[in-house]
């Protein structure tokens, strides 16, 4: 099996700027927040890649991502029913072939020289399987993420084989379905923004989209938790970091932990230090 | 004296989307950096605000400050002539009256409850003439900013008779022209980037405009060297701080000024002192 596509989700209605916002890369050249994601699936190896997008919105993003616009295609999602649903409107430039797939307003921090992507991608294309990237996290953030329940994959540090996915789960949700043993006690799986996905994902989204109302959005979890029981599915814990740049002081966020763990390092910590330094005496 | 108008500058045409970005404001709130301009500028009690723009931007820019857009004029600077040409097209705004002017790429952070611009204007009513806000700033900075020098107001601690003004001096002409009584060794008094300006500047402003080359530029330094040989032309130091948002990690910069002076401080500190122990644990 091997990934050579690879579909960004950025149909949101409700964050159309948030692709096009720009910051200052590790490497301290500029750019919109859909160059550097884009940039992160280019060093996982992939150049074939779609862009779901809100109907006219191709050419404002087009323009965001500069010389990479040539490699670009763009999908529409032309009705608001979810990110799942988004995710189908990609289904004529997928095919029959697995894909990556990353969300348009979130940014990936890795800590090593190996890409977020590029390692999830490695590892799909060795299990020959559908993979989710997670980290495990504290119970208070179950409210923000989709989870994962299942047990470490015999042999490996970082593998497990999913059994169950649940959306924003309740605490006794994720007590009931979602605990993994061998994970700190109130930790759980939760999703990182970041899959390798295949045929059968893109299959039961479609089945969901038939079948419920027209007007109900479908998730991209609502179709995951169907998969284990149609083929085999892993989720593998990530290392790096994420970054949603939508949420408040989200581009600060970013932007700091870009800075950080770029080669602008020191001027960063040094214009912060000053800051913290002057606000301190004005306070005192 | 009542200064009742305001005009800020926004013609550049390599930064014309500055302004239109998005930041969050010291209240929490998120604003555009015109937006928080402009309120800088009703907290000084001027209603009355022309902004000068590059042709074909006003749309964005209404759009950009939402409910204030009803009270701003538009001026157009419709040809490349510089910082000085930009002020002088607001004129027929202005008439025959003194007014606020603040650049439209720099945000404003004052350390209490009184606005930097607030305090400017309160102190050229009081004193009935021009006045630029400064800070000393040592002279590794003079490559920056415009500079004055002159002599303390006596009986005063901020307040300063302007005699020279230079445009980023070199050390030899500062030391020449602008060394001041009373300022620490190798620091000089540099624009804060807001000023109380008169009639007669704008008065200078042509005669420099009709004198010069057509293509040449004409900057607010060149007629403000002219200001002291023509009426009474004084300098406040400001205690607060000033951010230009254009230079690299300038946004950056400003928004974490804004978060550590506002009611968010605490989440922003946490976020820092969270990303910042994330990476010193990574690079372990």
């Amino acid at each position: 099996m091997k990934i050579s596509k690879a579909v960004i989700t950025a149909a949101s209605r409700k964050q159309r700027a948030l692709p096009l916002q720009t910051l200052i890369d590790s490497d301290g050249i500029e750019k919109s927040v859909l160059t550097i994601i884009i940039e992160e699936v280019l060093r996982a190896g992939i150049q074939d890649i779609c862009v779901v997008v809100c109907p006219g919105d191709e050419s404002a993003y087009a323009a965001a991502v500069g010389p990479y616009a040539g490699g670009i295609t763009f999908a529409q999602q032309t009705e608001p029913r979810g990110y799942g649903h988004a995710i189908a409107c990609a289904g004529e430039f997928v095919g029959q072939e697995p894909f990556l797939h990353l969300v348009g307003d979130h940014l990936y921090v890795s800590e090593g020289a190996t890409g977020c992507a590029q390692a999830l991608v490695a590892m799909a294309e060795t299990q020959q399987c559908a993979i989710s990237a997670v980290q495990p996290s504290h119970e208070s953030l179950l409210p923000y993420y989709g989870c994962v329940g299942g047990r470490r994959l015999p042999g490996t540090r970082e593998l497990y084989e999913v059994e169950h996915v649940r959306e924003k789960p309740t605490p006794t949700e994720a007590e009931q379905w979602l605990m993994v043993p061998g994970l700190r006690t109130g930790y759980y799986l939760c999703f990182f923004g970041m899959h390798v996905l295949t045929p059968t994902v893109l299959a039961i989204l479609d089945e969901l989209l038939r079948t419920s109302p027209s007007e109900a959005g479908v998730g991209l979890s609502d179709a995951l938790a169907l998969l284990p029981g149609r083929e085999r599915y892993l989720a593998m814990e990530s290392h790096g970091q994420r970054f949603d740049v939508g949420v408040k002081y989200g581009t600060l966020t970013a932007q700091l932990a870009l800075a950080l763990n770029g080669q602008d390092r020191d001027e960063v910590l040094t214009r912060l230090l000053t800051l913290l330094a002057h606000r301190e005496g004005a306070r005192r």
